[in-house]
């Protein structure tokens, strides 16, 4: 991605990263099944893990249906 | 956006629209008000209102910050 967060974004992209992944391994996924579960990529999962994806709310829907959870249970985080 | 979204999709694109319009009005703010507090274009703001725009995690931020709320207030709608 061209576009540049600030540190405090990046911070809160982060968190939603730790979240799912958190999220995700209690679900007993790994990346790749929660991919083909949300019809994504396996390295864009990946790459929200890690804070590097300012995510938008389709894809949210996708990974939270995914883990049988919703969307604000994903991003129940520090603002 | 040249992206195109399922009819279930946008069905939620146009819940997360209807909410924040609605927490925009309850606050007492214009779509040039919630605009400016969020650093954000207006037509943009119109834009997600009508169901449009498939917002971010960081735009959503913004617009909860500005409406004194939490990004998970924003998205309790049915999904």
């Amino acid at each position: 991605m061209a576009t540049t967060y600030s540190k405090d974004e990046k911070a809160y992209l982060e968190r939603i990263g730790n979240q799912i992944r958190e999220l995700r391994t209690e679900a007993d996924l790994s990346q790749e099944k929660l991919a083909f579960e949300c019809e994504l990529d396996r390295t864009y999962i990946g790459s929200v893990e890690r804070g590097e994806r300012n995510i938008s709310v389709i894809n949210l829907r996708k990974i939270a249906k995914a883990l049988k959870t919703k969307v604000p249970v994903l991003l129940n985080i520090e603002e």
